[in-house]
């Protein structure tokens, strides 16, 4: 069993190596939809399946690859949080992210030649309350750059959250619990691909 | 500002690395004791600080240094978790802890010459059951070794967990929230020691 991860993000790639998954990367070209009045949910599996279908239909499969497209959105009080496109708006991110809690939503999709597969998976994340001094501390060091919502809970942006509810790995990127339940109905019980 | 990290753990080193904060070890040689009936959070704190006073009262402070002391204890069903002696036992702890919730309690104390702080933290981690494949599998791959409870979520066994509830870095070794809030109160808000 092989993955093809349809996604450039290098955290995916490095949870992937870390569960000592076997994977190759192939970049999607499917254009990302917005939310349309769905929800966040619909949305990161609507672009999730969108992601593996594209690569499903180009890349050449080997025997025993499966395709996985992953998509991640964070949401708070009807709104979604994609990447800041300056510090400005990552200041403002945080600034309304501070002192409350959000989700993120991820949606996964596994798919063959014949088979296609989803899995959705939502975390809460609570941020302690935030001080202009804080966010400007974490602007400078730069961190919010090509992140959703503006911060990265594995790095310094670890020090702005009080707790979480869910899968942590949701956060970073890819939802490894619904990952594995994924595998498993693939036929690949958890770690017996090492 | 500068911590004095008052125990071995290569993971709390690791952790305060990633928080940009800057510390030294002072390995401590406090005896640990066992739970004594206080149930596992009474038993972190005591630790804890047992550890940052023997370390405080022998290492030479310097201006603005601050000793951490921790202690981390798995507790299921009344019965706690430690580093397992040997695989056989790691495989016991790990069919127990399969398809149940556990919770993961650490005990920080914070203290400089004239002021002590104390604070704890709990996680509840949920594992998805467990087969003896999967549980044959993670403990050929080693990781059991040196870790309470037999698992490291940080690694392979992130594919054992299906949620958590609480801070993630707790989990790990030392929960990240807890110590910023301790920081804090020691006048050194979040990020301003970047």
């Amino acid at each position: 069993m092989r993955l093809v991860l349809a996604s450039r993000s290098p955290q995916r790639e490095a949870i992937l190596r870390r569960l000592g998954l076997s994977f190759r990367v192939v970049v999607s070209r499917y254009a990302e939809g917005g939310d349309g009045g769905d929800g966040p949910e619909r949305l990161a599996l609507a672009n999730a399946c969108g992601k593996a279908r594209e690569v499903a239909g180009r890349a050449r499969l080997e025997d025993g690859e499966l395709v996985l497209g992953v998509d991640t959105v964070v949401a708070l009080g009807g709104r979604t949080y994609g990447k800041p496109r300056g510090a400005a708006e990552a200041g403002e991110f945080l600034a309304a992210l501070g002192g409350r809690t959000h989700h993120v939503h991820s949606g996964l999709c596994l798919l063959d030649g014949g088979r296609e597969a989803t899995a959705a998976a939502r975390t809460a994340v609570t941020f302690r309350p935030l001080t202009t001094e804080t966010i400007g501390a974490y602007l400078a060091a730069g961190e919010w750059r090509q992140r959703a919502g503006a911060y990265a809970i594995q790095g310094l942006g670890s020090s702005l959250v009080t707790a979480i509810e869910g899968d942590y790995w949701n956060v970073v990127g890819l939802p490894v619990a619904a990952l594995i339940g994924l595998l498993e109905g693939f036929g690949t019980p958890p770690l017996t691909w090492l």
